[in-house]
């Protein structure tokens, strides 16, 4: 019989499931009354706030400053440019009123009936597009620089906590640029810095690719991604910075003067991650115990268990905990200060203890008389099996917790390169591409598969063969070899391997 | 002839078009496309993170944590607290489609009707409450102590930047208590924390009062509020924390066991500071050059402008600012580091410093080569006469610059209070208290009276008069002496004096 484990069900048994029960049992977020639309609790919430500073910082070492635009987009904005509208026209949420009016028979209904329609920024391009038209004169006014951190919202019909939501909050930066390398530079410095955050600080590797023309941001030249895989093998696109060409500048009318006084069409950029990373991470490194944090971004990088039996043990053992939470909390980690709490709530210590594991604090300390006795702390670390403690001097442990924190970092980190490495294959006959993602197990048809690098053309043909087995092309990696083949859905000639595989 | 300054009109002429004119000046903000909504331009919004900045580090501080909330409200939720949407529903922007399709003779048009229309918030206590109802079972699950940071919307017909505008940015603190005393002493905390934040890094001096009960907010039991005075002596409230009783949590069923195991109502607690505290602080200190900027938020501390007339003086000067900057950078000023920049762009020096003065950079520090070499930095305070400089030995600079900012600070404290005393004044008549707020000069009618402390009854009669001269109650000071009177408006008996003013 398997080892009991604090989610039901597991990995291996439901992963959709799964991946629900821990978001749940670490207490992240949880569906709203409001259809699609997700509460972020304090937990998940304090999760973002760490992506946010890390990513905010470093957007701002690369010149970028915040700004904040409106929430609402006149429906005639959204028209300007006709891929963008088309892209989107299906998931906007419609303001058509300004007040609320008695209803005959009691209650309320709206009333004050707008001329034009708002829509819900689903994405800012065009309303940002319009300041920037009037921002704009001259050359000298380029670069803009910004980024705006927002809510939007897109009407999904089939939501998933973080991965999918009707309202998500995100970053979006929009750039214009004098010329076309300039943005395009700014695309890949941006993609760049994704990847970067995403392998250093979520532990989350990460593909960087250009997406094939389908797959591509509404109104695009190019579109840049980097992929993660998860733990059931699919895909999640976790972030992605547009080229966007002169279309959006054309359409709002982004122009300039440049040193010779002729007047250009200007180069935009737009790139956003999104609360959807919080699912990418849930997703890579939580195990069937619940949520696994990276020490990097953990809203606490340790929390403290005093365990006594009577009141003056208490006062001992907290004391204790105390004095060691001040030392520990004075050092820095991961660009801020080391985030340590004592749980000194009145619960049972294994209840409590579960609760922390549940929720992916990496160390738990705990604390007795005959701890505080022996100076030694027993450290239990959520990489490692939930019962494996070991006893370290207080200084050692005081000397030593950064270095820990960042070699489960590294650990994770390496775990799921290693899980990627093992579910990549080269595929080169169609045959085996369809056999690769095709489940062998019908009760559990969630883990198989992978990421297929197989090579591959533009065409209506190929794009059907995908859409019957459910899989899309995720990218065309960056870093790969620039070997040529045959399309093996087509036959047609092949200039590079693209990554497929089913996706989030 | 009066001096040329850099707004135009001045305070004195116009005072509603000269703030008009410094946001403009400063480049902090504009209005945008969508009636009554602001962008918010990079000077702005930097100083808005600083405000939010400060602000979540006292939360924090004072045991609370983030979360998020959904920016929609189901039409029937609003409908649960009958004050509560009496006071909201002229205001509301309502969301009734959830998609666009293609309109007969071109375009798009809203599709997709809902089934009960949606509310962007006003305000979150309705949303909030309903999943307080969820979390909160039993004693044990008390207090909740939570903030969100959001955008609101609330459909004003007249608008002005940062003041009032349509789509705002603020953070609302909701919390849930056992007790009644409990949330009394949270809704006054959270007050302390605003006066302090206002009159410590704002340096905007506030009153610290209790609503009357027509200026509440729609649906508390007692709303508390910090109210400050513009240069126009006109009031702005600043802030407001509310006591709701047990409305909100009745409304939205917040039940609990308590220790006894009896179901009780649960007492809860809002409160809410926004980007019109942007307005307040620019109508607090600038002058008529522009902005005037308190250190502890200014986005820049210092600028550098180099001076010189050729390449070789150019890197002579440059690396001596470089090397100022970064030793500059290395100090800590009002919890982060201190911000220097260089502006080293291809503009004239005159037009250079006027931007920084209008943008209120606190200090600017010219170099030129002849300060290169006697090693003396010519230095410019943005709190005293613009064209008056000191020369400070560099050593003596970078010692003393932290000292300096805190003494522009507190200057600006000063002032400010200086000029709500002169403003303040104890009215014991009716006809005094008309003769006070009526305008001296036809031609300037913004800038007269200020503060009138009056004693005052509750009563329609009252509200009359007082609304005949658009004059409203701003607060009772919960500083204020106890004295009792006769209301100058009714002859009924007073039991305290009241502040009355003009306000925004």
């Amino acid at each position: 019989m398997a080892a009991k484990t604090a989610i039901t069900p597991t990995r291996n048994d439901d992963y959709p499931e799964w991946y629900q029960q821990v978001v749940k049992a670490a207490d992240m977020a949880e569906n709203s009354v409001v259809r699609g639309c997700m509460v972020i609790k304090p937990w998940g919430y304090a999760l973002w706030e760490n992506m946010q500073r890390v990513l905010d910082r470093k957007f701002k070492a690369t010149g970028h400053v915040n700004a904040y635009f409106p929430l609402l987009i006149p429906l005639s904005f959204l028209e300007k440019e006709a891929t963008h509208v088309e892209g989107f026209a299906k998931e906007c949420a419609v303001v058509t009123h300004h007040r609320l009016e008695a209803k005959p028979g009691g209650g309320l209904q709206p009333a004050g009936e707008l001329d034009e329609p708002f829509i819900i920024r689903p994405t800012s391009e065009t309303i940002i597009g319009a300041s920037y038209a009037k921002w704009v004169q001259s050359y000298r006014d380029l670069p803009i620089l910004i980024n705006q951190w927002a809510n939007v919202m897109r009407w999904e019909m089939r939501t998933r906590l973080f991965l999918r939501t009707t309202e998500f909050l995100w970053q979006e930066g929009h750039t214009v640029h004098a010329t076309a390398a300039e943005a395009v530079e700014e695309t890949r410095r941006m993609l760049d810095i994704y990847a970067d955050f995403a392998e250093h600080y979520m532990a989350m590797p990460v593909i960087k690719g250009e997406k094939t023309p389908d797959e591509r941001f509404p109104g695009a030249v190019d579109t840049y991604t980097i992929e993660s895989m998860m733990q059931d093998r699919k895909a999640l696109q976790s972030g992605t910075s547009h080229f966007l060409g002169q279309n959006f500048a054309a359409a709002s009318g982004i122009k300039f003067l440049n040193k010779e006084g002729v007047e250009e069409t200007a180069w935009t950029t737009s790139w956003g991650v999104s609360t959807r990373l919080i699912g990418g991470l849930i997703m890579t490194h939580s195990d069937d115990d619940g949520l696994v944090l990276p020490p990097r971004l953990a809203p606490w990088h340790a929390v403290i268990l005093p365990i006594y039996r009577n009141d003056d043990e208490r006062e001992t053992v907290l004391a204790f905990c105390r004095a060691l939470k001040a030392e520990l909390s004075e050092q820095m980690y991961a660009g801020q200060e080391l985030q340590v709490q004592i749980d000194d709530r009145d619960l049972r210590g294994g209840e409590k203890a579960w609760q922390h594991i549940k929720k992916g604090v990496p160390l738990r300390l705990e604390i007795g008389p005959r701890d505080v006795a022996s100076g030694s702390i027993c450290v239990l670390r959520r990489d490692q099996d939930v019962k494996a403690k070991t006893f370290t001097p207080r200084a050692e442990l005081i000397a030593g917790i950064t270095k820990t924190l960042d070699e489960m970092q590294d650990n994770l980190l390496a775990k799921a390169k290693a899980h990627r490495e093992a579910h990549t294959k080269k595929i080169d006959t169609y045959a085996e591409f369809v056999a690769f993602f095709t489940a062998k197990n019908e009760q559990k048809p969630e883990i198989h598969g992978g990421f297929a690098l197989a090579h591959w053309s533009e065409g209506d043909d190929v794009l059907a063969k995908l859409k019957e087995l459910k899989v899309t092309a995720r990218c065309i990696p960056l870093d790969g070899p620039k070997e040529a083949g045959t399309c093996i859905f087509s036959g047609r000639p092949s200039q590079q391997r693209v990554i497929f595989a089913k996706s989030y």
